[in-house]
């Protein structure tokens, strides 16, 4: 392991990836993006039926490292920006169920990373921002999947004040799921997992991606494509023996 | 009538449909999601006003009959789901301003049948999931319209974890549109009916297939349909009568 | 200035834009939105960090004056409708961050516009509706910024049923950001501006035009667009002075 790259571990079928560079408020530099992105892309080709993305240390994620992007060429800033974009993307596209557990501030390329992952769960005392529209460079990419868990409004106040909102804010808001004291939040991310993760794995993975498909299409060209979905799907094991069980009254085996 | 079709009365200018299969908790067979189609096309080539879907018996909808989709053949499977979405989408495209009247449990197609509708009223008792990621066969179709009545991550939330939400999550979360005390449901129905049903029908059927139209496009297209439709719709009769009665200071007199 | 034209005011960074026409409601006669339009063209082509939208008089602006529309010829209703369009649209576009600040009824294409500006404050007498549903002219092109700004079964509610919300439901769906009691509006209005305007101008000026350009397009999409904008934005002065300020531990000094 990387000094300071995320720690993984293996607990049942959930894998938890956890941000370790807490003295340096989990900054998202080129090398932390990178290994993280790896970590994903690891856990996603594996057999675990969820990922927990942790941090370590008093802040969540504090977002890009500035130095690695301050009086740096265009080309390697896109070129960082791009593979954020990649693990962003990934966190969206593993088969696994990815559950953010937030324990201190989530901000900018950090807020992203929650509103990235399908669910989370957040401490009364998480923040949530977006600060780049307060200082010099505006929080373009973040706002991406951000705008899309929160109303229009709501999304453009955290992008031009920059202001931070509480947890209890963020759940009206719909960035997060749950928000538990702090003391309660591992047991509160260990239970929304397990509701997450019942059921057949490989009908889960294919709809979980279907759904980011579909989102934001026009109604009609998202029917097309969950229509098409569904019928194949209805072909996999797991839906026979879901049929089967129900019919028969008995537990569901899944072997998928 | 074919036994357990869906039970069509007219009242005034509103037509109910009954879903009438309550001993099997309203299942959507394939004969049943084509007797509602064939309910809501004729009722949406008459001149009703408006039009209610209710159900009797303790459940709304459980959704698909299990029968029907267990080891059936994917084209089987696929026509079934085709035919769905038309039932779905004709809810949609009729002229009709639909409200659901929902009484109870409202699960998988049973949920998506209301989120189809163009506005809903729950009694406190009702519930709403999309419990096939917790099984072996994703909502894929239900979730189209259930995701763009909520936010992304309660979307992710009802899809992943297939646990249901009561009515009051489901206002909160913009699922329906009102939530009363069981016994004060029909009363509340047909207030909202009454307000979603005045002024002109040529004018507002117009405007609820233009709503749908331009809902999830970009907004430069949205608007590009808008203009064009709205100084169409300034011809109408309705249009000059509005404006007429406006001026003279008289109450409207609608022909169209 | 034209009689009833907007009043224009310069208080320190920030445009105040003052309807005037307050005996008529503030209605958006075509004369009226021209000298809107040309009012946010002039400041938005100016050097003002932000623009507050106000109204004199009981009503922010009842919304097209039925004299403009009864009986006109379709070209002359549509070449008024795209002269609203495109004020909404520059309302949208103006580097300036736009605030709303709504002192009572917003209505129709009134609602529109505030459903248009970055943000709203209302006062606690505000209401909002879109009423042409209710009578002979459906409101299709308010409801297009209306519907991204609450979700889809409010919108219906909104459109079909055409009856006024008030200020409080207004921002719990999401349609304005902060409701204060009526005396309290204009100190709500320029403490939410402060803090939105903070920052570089051309940074905050590319970060809200790219919002608008990514909001309701699928994902990826949004994503193309927002990594070479912010690729681009890092070379910036701003970009360079923000991080700079950073690492030296003192405050930036925006020049751009």
């Amino acid at each position: 392991m990387t000094d300071g790259a995320p720690r993984v571990e293996r607990n049942g079928d959930i894998v938890c990836i956890t941000m370790t560079r807490g003295a340096r408020r989990n900054g998202l530099s080129r090398e932390h993006v990178g290994q993280l992105l790896a970590a994903f892309t690891d856990a996603g080709a594996g057999d675990a039926a969820g990922i927990v993305l942790a941090a370590e240390g008093p802040v969540f994620s504090a977002g890009h490292d500035f130095r690695d992007v301050v009086d740096r060429p265009l080309p390697e800033v896109r070129s960082l920006l791009a593979l954020c974009t990649q693990l962003m993307q990934t966190i969206e596209s593993v088969p696994q169920v990815v559950v953010a557990r937030v324990q201190g501030h989530a901000v900018a390329a950090g807020c992203q990373l929650v509103a990235s992952c399908d669910l989370a769960v957040a401490a009364e005392s998480a923040g949530f921002a977006a600060p780049g529209g307060k200082g010099g460079w505006f929080c373009h990419t973040p706002m991406v999947p951000i705008a899309r868990n929160v109303g229009r409004k709501r999304a453009m106040e955290l992008a031009l004040t920059g202001d931070m909102i509480d947890a209890r804010t963020a759940l009206d808001w719909g960035l997060v799921n749950r928000v538990v004291p702090d003391d309660e939040l591992d047991g509160a991310v260990t239970e929304l997992m397990r509701r997450a993760t019942r059921g057949s794995r490989t009908s889960k993975a294919l709809g979980k991606q279907t759904m980011y498909a579909q989102l934001d299409r026009p109604e009609r060209d998202a029917y097309a494509i969950a229509v098409e979905v569904m019928a194949a799907a209805s072909q996999l094991p797991s839906a026979s023996e879901w049929g089967a069980s129900f019919l028969e009254k008995r537990r569901p085996v899944w072997t998928d």
